[in-house]
């Protein structure tokens, strides 16, 4: 039997700081039940003390039933941090502390103004404390991909004396090479005492491109634990993608010693579960999970492939769940064909809300002969949205074309419940609508980026309209709308982030 | 001096057979000489024997005026391919030919159906040949990264030996992990003679999301060549992305005692005209270039940034041009003042042409203020794909929203000169326009993507839509439109797509 190595998943966590793919605490459990489908070992649920939002994500996580993946919470070296986790894991079945510090020169002299002696003192007082609460205490050594590396292995020496179970590598600016990054990793291995008897993660991050063979560097070199995130999603260029690096090891499973107990052909799902909550599309060209990953076009590759599908394809894509999306639903399909497909989905409605969702399915499959899991996640999230929303959309309607001046008429009901219309003409019938909204809502945002993606192939696909507006103070809000009608579903997006910036600032 | 490292683009031949990404002629002149801005050291032209198209290519590419770099056209290592690549490569100044043949088992067998002493003949013959052609002569060892050590050896010193002055080492299917490739490199290193006078390039794929560290392994242990795409296009899951692994071998030229030539400032541009282009989005957390690559979210890490740059960014933004968009042009700037501007990003018109587009830019300086770079490429290639049409879109109306039905009148030129009117109703106005369309057109072709980005940021943006339509041979055509308004930029795009395909089978 080969090494078990873990997989750490933080989409919830480093993924969610990717600016404009914020989550709320429902859609944070929508993902983690699909992590747990993929059977990840470890769900990083939160930052507790960074937000009531994150606290509460981490509790509700915390209690998911019937899983064995272990939950962990994210704290500074600081004792009020470390509190505010363990309260927020009280109900974990496996909780971790997941605690840590700057280790680099440049971390410790210009962002935490400490010695590196007074550095150490304040990782060891936090791995003690969070042993107060958890068995399983996590230490990060943060930004270690450029620290020094006798003053790592003190470091490191000094919170595995102090009882951390697992402890954290992370290239943190993403700027190391692999190789080095593999040294650095065997360096530890090689003069921590006692490190047999505790797990060695590595975080990676991607700015040059190589979280992925970053962290199998740390896997050939001694790490037993990955951290990742589902599309490599996260701050700046995001983390290592678990499909990826899943991979990986799979492939080369002998020469590494390794393996991991991930159910691979979960990811497809997951890869399009995450981009629809966040927002954040995957290029086609993404390996694993992109819409082109398993694509041939070129004459050459065609006749070898056909010839014989391993000449260019290593992977089955059947191994990672692609081209799988069924038609599951009709608009013969019953109730409690749409409440047994939903859970499937990983989603759990009372009745009152389930019924509401099968009018809204009807109405669309009404429009649509074939549903697929896709429109039924856009449909759940459509209603999400609607609900939680301080001004909605009551009606829009547009006249536009060519040659024709674009006109919307909008209407919308405020938080006083009042109706308000406005008909505004524009550039286009998105910029007419919007500008029908601004002056209904009289928010000063600025439009940074609009994207639609159809959710399901065909031409009467569902349109989903993500957009991204920036906040006065720089706050990026992403929102997204689902509709038939693109005109509706940018208005419906664009409604949602102004709600979403001004629940924010309420 | 550190080791010149060259950077040989091939995003004109394997970029653009990622499905869908087809270029024509004049869309390829435009990346050719953004490519020569970036000073990279190959142009990979084409394929020429492949189709008139590519041949055509090859050809003008190799009459741009004014640049130093080698100019290279793809063979097989068979007779007509190479006359063909000597045809098509006859003005350039420096023609590069590039000629191979699989050198693993399972090309060997199942593709080519040749012996291994067969294969190394047929290579020897093929270097021979072009030889008679032109000096320059690269080798391709195709599938190398799963070929027996000792057999490459034999394969590398018979072409060596017959006057190759490249060899190339791709690991075709994106399946090594980067130590081992890099081994193979320093084994050819170690046992071909002569090797020191020959370069060895090494050609890398995505599929397991490690390409830019599989060249960078390359680099470290001998290899003195890239091939690599804008944006990391290329088929399947693509090739090493050029901004990456420049931007990597820039952060560590002493480790690896290598440099490059690449004016990086160009990089951000590069990314986003390839994407325009060939319709090949680029996601946010794309390392270099996505939009996400220098953003920051969480509260840690804004706090770190503002203390010191240095805590978490290690690449100046303003190394790769980010954030450089500027607003250039207003409805006041003149006809020199457009044709200027229109030189620096690389496109060359008559006076005729000029004035179309003039007036095509005031029309849309008359509606948005501030006009950018991004706006005017949009309108160039419009203007383009307006000029080639078989069908042209005369006029579209459409009225949508909620609660309402969708309706669309589209009027059509078909290829005989007539207007075609017909009015449709649909899911959407999407929907219902694109009915319209085929109502007219009458095609059976399956709609597989639709997408949506504003080419600038703002309200008022011009929407560039891009939609890939399924042809019943299961081909895949782009097609792309822009327009202030997004119904008129979605009608367009699909009527080029539908145009793309008519063409294609003519």
């Amino acid at each position: 039997m080969t090494r078990k190595i873990d997989i750490f998943d933080t989409t919830l966590r480093d993924g969610e700081q990717s600016p404009g793919a914020s989550m709320n605490t429902e859609e944070k459990l929508v993902i983690a039940r699909q992590l747990l489908r993929l059977n990840v070992d470890v769900i990083e649920a939160g930052f507790p003390i960074s937000s009531p939002g994150d606290f509460e994500s981490v509790r509700k996580i915390s209690q998911l039933a019937g899983y064995d993946a272990t939950v962990a919470a994210l704290t500074r070296a600081v004792e009020k941090d470390i509190v505010s986790a363990a309260d927020a894991l009280k109900f974990a079945k496996r909780p971790r502390i997941h605690t840590g510090i700057g280790v680099s020169e440049s971390h410790m002299r210009d962002k935490l103004r400490l010695t590196p002696d007074e550095a150490i003192e304040r990782a060891v007082a936090a791995v003690k404390c969070a042993k107060s609460y958890v068995d399983d205490v996590q230490f990060y050594a943060e930004d270690a991909g450029r620290s020094d590396y006798d003053f790592l292995v003190r470091m490191i020496q000094a919170v595995v004396d102090a009882g951390a179970t697992v402890v954290n590598i992370p290239d943190t600016t993403g700027y190391s090479l692999p190789d080095e990054f593999g040294r650095r990793i065997k360096y530890l291995v090689d003069n921590v005492q006692g490190i047999d008897d505790v797990t060695i993660a590595v975080h990676c991050h991607n700015d040059l491109g190589m979280a992925t063979a970053l962290a199998m560097a740390g896997v050939a070199n001694g790490a037993r634990q990955i951290e990742c995130t589902i599309n490599g999603l996260g701050e700046r260029a995001g983390n290592t993608a678990m499909e990826e690096v899943v991979m990986a090891i799979r492939m080369h499973e002998r020469e590494l010693d390794a393996h991991t107990d991930i159910n691979t052909r979960e990811f497809t799902k997951a890869s399009r579960l995450v981009s629809t909550i966040t927002g954040m599309n995957v290029q086609a060209n993404k390996a694993i999970v992109g819409a082109n990953a398993f694509a041939h076009s070129s004459g050459i590759h065609q006749d070898g492939v056909l010839k014989k599908r391993d000449t260019y394809e290593i992977i089955d894509p059947a191994d990672v769940g692609a081209g799988e999306s069924q038609i599951v639903l009709t608009a013969r399909s019953g109730h409690a064909a749409l409440k047994h497909r939903l859970e499937e989905l990983g989603y759990e409605f009372n009745a009152e809300k389930l019924d509401e969702l099968y009018e809204a399915f009807l109405n669309l499959a009404d429009k649509k002969k074939e549903v697929y899991d896709e429109d039924l996640e856009s449909l759940v999230n459509e209603r999400d949205r609607e609900e939680t929303a301080l001004y909605s959309l009551e009606a829009v309607q547009v006249s536009c074309g060519f040659p024709l001046k674009p006109t919307a008429t909008v209407t919308i009901k405020d938080p006083q419940g009042a109706s308000v219309t406005q008909c505004v003409w524009g550039t286009g019938p998105v910029d007419a609508a919007y500008k029908a909204v601004d002056a209904i809502v009289g928010l000063d945002a600025d439009l940074s980026e609009f994207s639609v993606q159809s959710v399901t192939r065909g031409i009467d696909a569902l349109g989903e309209v993500t957009v991204r507006v920036k906040a006065v103070n720089g706050e990026v809000y992403t929102g997204r709308g689902a509709d038939g009608d693109i005109i509706v579903s940018a208005t419906k997006a664009y409604l949602n982030a102004l709600n979403r910036l001004l629940s924010k600032s309420l």
